[in-house]
């Protein structure tokens, strides 16, 4: 077998993640039907996870993109947006509610000291204030850490998602703390650049979209390229270009897939009138809502009024 | 040699205009080059001139369709947007100057009654009350016809076209009386529906446009497909659909030929937003402007997208 | 009594309108309450109604705006953009059916020719060609005209209202013809500029507007100053400038009074970005349909986002 | 003199700001004239330094807001948008350039670890790689905490402002180094809500805005609110709202003062249309750039407007 067909079979069979394990990363990696056939392989950052997939070292890199309290996820953003080309194939929407883990033992009264990522902190600020008045907060590397460390005796408590605790050794004391209604997380796997993943009628498109200049209309006209063919978007984040402050491109999700017509032409659009364009990739919700279509915007609509034009064209209209 | 084809060469060999002869319609058909091959046929009515080419009795209809002064025809534009399809092939631009004809031998001082058809008046209202502030206006049925009466001793002179004098028997005494600066009169040559006129880079296009419903930002929405496109309108006139007050189509021009990408995808954008859209060719424009392009607008730009999107559904981008 | 005082009155009690008497006009102005009491002149023109009004003579001019067969009426439509200013101050709207209009003891069979205005043939000619084929139309000056045409014996039948028919001493031997539905004319009350009528809820406001340059998305922002503010529009006429063809203002009506927030800031913006406005009048809708108002758009919701920028403005928001 | 007034002198004599000192952060606020005159506090967080303002504690708070590299300031924006409202009423743009500072007697070839905050990795990365490719990076909680490492001989070299050097005992060893050409970073000073700065023809607006549901053309109102009035925006940024995946708010800044007709214009639009509006002031840029006008934007222009306004409704436009 040629080395080359062994070594991709290989990558390919290796998933990178953002780690350290025991995070929600992993957990929503997990989700995934084939992640049980995969190596999992954890990464100390989302640079780390997507440059594996770069080098060929790994066939997919599983990381997080958005969060409802945080934002969008910048390291993951910048890392898609720039450097060599990635597409993402895969979501995954976690639900994020934490589990307070202590050592086996503890009672609430024994805590006083609580850790966990600094992400953690304004989701379970107000529980704290509510139950652990006097706990005193210390921010850990990550969830996983704050557990590790609270196994090695130096806290009381880790917040982390309850899968945690077992690999720790550790107990959920308290579980389902989220100060905020529908706390989630969006992850993300994304390849090397292929085929997207067919249409399933309930699809996102990724796009990346640099503004030519700094003329005031810009961003607007930008916003009715997708207006115009009734393509509604779901997420819009700034970012800066590193050009200097005031300078941006536009990290953006639209509902739809790159093969509906709508979306397509609206891609075309978007091509056409900024310096540039870097599509991310169509693939399916996580929440599998189907978009609610303005009319005159279904795939037949497109093909109908393009059969229009052609019988124009030809003097039988 | 087979009938049909005989006849449609009769047809064809035959142009009906808007007489009667000795009008400005006339001296614009006469500006075409074919028409020196043509049997000219003058016609009662706008209506009549275009029902014989819907009837096969002719190759093509000359008729006025905007005029600077009085703005557009409506027996044109309601004639070509309703009943058998037509299409304009030919469009003629011809200033207009106005001629007091008079009979052999009248002077300034002679003239106390004048005549002229309605739409002239405005032309030369402020010509007659500088030089002559007492000659009592009355209209005639066509600029021809009150030349045919000055001939017959009705009015003392007639305002028409300078060409007019010599079919009538009278003498141009004043020429070139135009009230307004730049006044023209566009004429357009309209024939059965079939293949549009071959693009020469400075070409205009014309629609009818229905909208759905009443809804508040319907024509907003419509000009947005021209604009999200680049393509920009030179004419744009509301015409009573005939369903009561408030219910109106639009009859527009815009730069360019259905041939051109930007036109194209802006007419199936409208194809699929409009209940009604009836394409009436795109010609050759008289003034020979070319288009100024925004940048993104080229048949280039267009390609160049598509083949972008086809490499994004490939994988290849 | 002051000389002055005394031709006001006279003045004020005096409407003009488009005559000739016995026409849909004069029909539509005795609806107005104070055409009882006022003396009503029939005028043999637009221009001269209007122009009677401008010169002191009349205090209100009565003058068909709008027709939902054929459009706008252009000389309207023209006198209130150009000239000295006048303002609307109520509108009447008449359903339009014809009556045909016989001597004594004429029976259909004998109809061999008949007449009438010629914007009433589109509207008969589907009645003409099943129940009159063969007869043979001509044109009249007026309804009117034709009226008294026939009772000079020169045609057998006249369309005209019902209400003509004692005039010219004829009978109506059909009624109630009228090819479309709905088909309607709209008239105003032209006056001197002066305070708008009171807002009663269910009003329209009337302008003229220039567009500075041809740039071609002049007329979109245009739209777009209505938009913003929730004022929709319920007609929109290009009309030619007369500085050549392609050069046009719009002539345009649109739901509320200016005395509504929403109104009168839209209005403040077209005076902005408009080298010309011509505020034309706002004054009771004649079929009283209240707009559907946006939400954020009440007199109140100006109101409240005023005095919060007040609040804002002086460091109490 | 009462207690009430010595406090507050005493709160607005201290002005807290991000720590540790030696940052940036505090050299940015040095170059504001009246820091010469207060009491400088550093705090352990973003929040921490707004809160102390909150409570009265301090007179302003100075925290970064914006930075060319790496984005919005989450920490910030979130604490501006949410809470007890606070307002900006100076900013300060610093460019960011970094210094290794190095234990004195340290060469280039000596440094074999190197630390600094996780913000500044990504701008010296690629020195880093040209100059100390086998140098291993580790992080510290801010870049004042490396040079202190540095101090203590933990790493051999930190990556700071070269202001930081005295302070720790240290010396820059390397100095001007910035992968990206043009960054800078962003500050504000907020205090709690009162009159904004005075208008100095070069100012910056910031406002919150939250959507009211997620209809698709949202946010496309929302810009179109700000290019009616002809009103640039120079930063958004969408920032999740709490509520879940696909909830967000914008934090927008735009050229002008709320004093600004066109300003306070858009913003009552705003107001109108968005279920929440949060003005967080305007103050001079420190850019000094003042706004291209288009026409028909001036104070004058919008004080004209209201004047024909008022004299349309006067009956005397």
């Amino acid at each position: 077998m040629p080395v080359a067909i062994v070594a991709f079979m290989m990558s390919s069979g290796r998933y990178t993640y953002l780690g350290p394990a025991g995070t929600f990363t992993e957990a929503a990696l997990r989700t995934l039907p084939e992640a049980g056939t995969r190596e999992l392989v954890p990464m100390v950052s989302v640079p780390a996870a997507l440059d594996a997939v770069r080098a060929g070292e790994a066939g997919g890199a599983f990381v997080p993109i958005e969060n409802s309290v945080e934002g969008g996820v910048n390291a993951t953003l910048d890392e898609l947006a720039t450097g060599a080309p990635l597409m993402i194939y895969r979501e995954v929407l976690l639900p994020i509610t934490f589990a307070l883990l202590v050592r086996p033992g503890t009672t609430l009264a024994d805590v006083k000291t609580v850790t966990g990522h600094p992400v953690a902190q304004p989701q379970v600020r107000r529980w704290l204030s509510a139950n652990l008045p006097d706990a005193r907060w210390e921010s850990a590397a990550s969830n996983a850490d704050g557990a590790r460390q609270v196994q090695e005796g130096r806290f009381d408590g880790a917040f982390a998602g309850e899968f945690a605790a077992a690999m720790y050794g550790l107990q959920p004391l308290v579980t389902d703390i989220h100060d905020a209604q529908n706390a989630a997380t969006r992850f993300v796997l994304a390849g090397l650049p292929g085929r997207p993943s067919a249409p399933t009628g309930a699809d996102r498109t990724s796009v990346v979209l640099w503004l030519g200049d700094d003329h005031p209309g810009a961003l607007l006209e930008l916003l009715q390229e997708f207006a115009v063919r009734g393509v509604n978007l779901v997420r819009i984040e700034s970012r800066p270009t590193g050009e200097g402050i005031g300078r941006y491109c536009f990290s953006v999700d639209c509902e739809g897939h790159i093969a509906d017509r709508r979306v397509g032409e609206a891609l075309t659009g978007l091509k056409r009138i900024c310096p540039g364009v870097r599509f991310l990739g169509s693939y399916p919700r996580a929440d599998r809502v189907r978009p609610a279509l303005r009319p005159g915007t279904t795939d037949k609509d497109f093909t109908d009024a393009s059969d229009w034009l052609a019988r124009c064209l030809d003097g039988r209209a």
